[in-house]
C-alpha cells in the first residue's frame, strides 16, 4: 500500500520476519534498530546485514543510559541457563518497560521524519513491532502482551495526531508459526541472531537460543545455526 | 498513603503543583526531571530548588539525542510569539511524542528503583504527570489528552506487572484552576519557571509565558514573575 513502514528490527527471528511482512504490505520500508545497552550488540550487525541484502535503509537509535542495568545490559550479571518454560512470574531477562521505551523512541523518530517529508494528511505511516504470543505467555514479558501493545497503539495513534499506527502482525503467533511463515516469505535465517549472551556463536543454552532451536525443530525447518552447545543434554552438563 | 510517588517535575506551574499534591497523597515522594535537549534548561534548576526547599529527592534523566530537533530544542528555530488561542492544528511547539518518551523513561527508571527496594507486592507506586485540560484542548498537544494519558496508564500498568500506576490529577483542570488549587496548597510560585525561550527572565510573549500571566490574572493570584516584556501590547510592538 501507499505510505511508509518503519520496522523495529532487533535482528532476531521475529523482527526480521516482520520486516519481510512489511515489505509485502508497504511500498516504502525502513528499519530501525535500538541500542539500549544490550550486551548482545551483535544482533544489530545482523539487522544491518539483512537490510543491506534487502536494500532497506537502516538506522540505529541509541537510548542506552535511560534503561536501568539488568542482566541483558550488565556483563556482571549472568544470563540464566533456562528455557522459557522454566520461568514463572517476572522473567529474569525482563528489561524494565523496555518495549515502552523502544516504541516511544521509534515513534518520536518517525514523527520527526514525517515532519520533514511532504506527505498527504491521510497517508498511513506504520511502525511494525515483532512481539509474539510466546513472549506474552504467562506474562513473562508483560510489555509483549496484546493488552500492552493495544494500549501503546492507542497512545501512539492519539499522541501523533493520528499520523502513526502500530502494527503487531505476530502478536498471536508462536515461534513455530513465525518460523514457518517466515520460511514461506524466504527469510534468510542465516542473517538473524537470537543469543542474549554476546559470544561469537549462539550459546545454545540461554532462553532465546533454546526458543530458536526448538522453534526450527517444531516448524520442521532446517536450522543452519551453529550453536556453541549443541544439545540440551550437553548444556545441562556444562551448567555451573 | 503507603507506597511511593515519583513526580515528573519540569519546574513549571503544573508539575510543581503535582508535586505538592503527591506529597499530600503519599508518604514517600521523589521527583524526576527529564532533559530532552530543551533550550529552556533553566526549568530544571527551578525544579531542583523546589525539591531542596521541600526536602524531596530529585534526579534528572537525560534522554536528549532520542528526540528529533524542534523549536524547543534547536536554538536555530525561533519560538513563536503567539498565545495558545492563536494556535490551530499541530502546535509549533509540539515535540514529537515527547510525553510518550518522558513517561516511558520515567517508568523504566521507577521499575528499576522498585527492583532494588524491598517492597510488598501490592504496595502502590505511582508516577504523577502534570498534563492538563488546556494543553489537551483542540488537540494542540495530543500527548496531553485524556485519551493519550489513559492509553499510557494502561501500557504502564500492564507493562510493569501491575506495579506502577499513572496519576494525572490535573487532567481536567484549566491553568486558572491549577493556580488556584496550587495556591491553596501554598505552592511557592517564585520557584517555578514557564518560559520556553531560555533567557534570564520570563520573556512574557511565548505561549507558556502568556498562559502563565493569564492564569495568575484569571485565578486572581498575585503574579510575582518578572517578565522581560511586561504587557501583551508591548510584546506585540517588539515582535519582529
Amino acid at each position: 500500500m501507499a505510505g511508509k513502514a518503519f520496522v523495529l528490527l532487533s535482528g532476531g527471528i521475529d523482527s526480521t520476519t516482520c520486516l519481510y511482512i512489511a515489505m509485502l504490505e508497504f511500498d516504502e520500508v525502513e528499519a530501525i534498530s535500538i541500542f539500549y545497552g544490550q550486551r548482545h550488540r551483535k544482533e544489530i550487525q545482523y539487522a544491518q546485514e539483512t537490510c543491506q541484502m534487502l536494500e532497506v535503509p537502516h538506522r540505529t537509535l541509541d537510548i542506552s543510559g535511560v534503561i536501568p542495568a539488568t542482566m541483558l545490559t550488565d556483563p556482571a550479571i549472568a544470563i540464566p541457563n533456562l528455557s522459557y518454560a522454566d520461568i514463572t512470574g517476572v522473567s529474569p531477562t525482563y528489561v524494565p518497560f523496555r518495549n515502552g521505551l523502544l516504541l516511544s523512541s521509534a515513534t518520536s523518530h518517525v514523527v520527526g521524519r514525517r515532519r520533514e517529508t511532504a506527505v498527504h494528511r491521510h497517508e498511513e505511516w506504520a511502525i511494525y513491532f515483532g512481539a509474539h504470543a510466546e513472549d506474552a505467555a504467562g506474562w513473562a514479558y508483560p510489555d509483549c502482551t496484546f493488552e500492552f501493545t493495544g494500549a501503546m497503539a492507542n497512545a501512539i495513534r492519539i499522541g501523533t495526531y493520528d499520523e502513526i499506527r502500530l502494527r503487531v502482525p505476530l502478536q498471536f503467533m508462536t515461534k513455530e508459526q513465525i518460523i514457518r511463515h517466515g520460511d514461506d516469505l524466504n527469510v534468510d535465517w542465516t542473517l538473524t541472531w537470537s543469543c542474549y549472551a554476546g559470544g561469537d556463536l549462539h550459546c545454545g543454552t540461554c532462553p532465546t537460543c533454546r526458543a530458536r532451536r526448538d522453534g526450527f525443530e517444531a516448524a520442521n525447518v532446517v536450522d543452519h545455526t551453529e550453536y556453541a552447545c549443541d544439545s540440551a543434554a550437553e548444556s545441562l552438563q556444562r551448567a555451573p
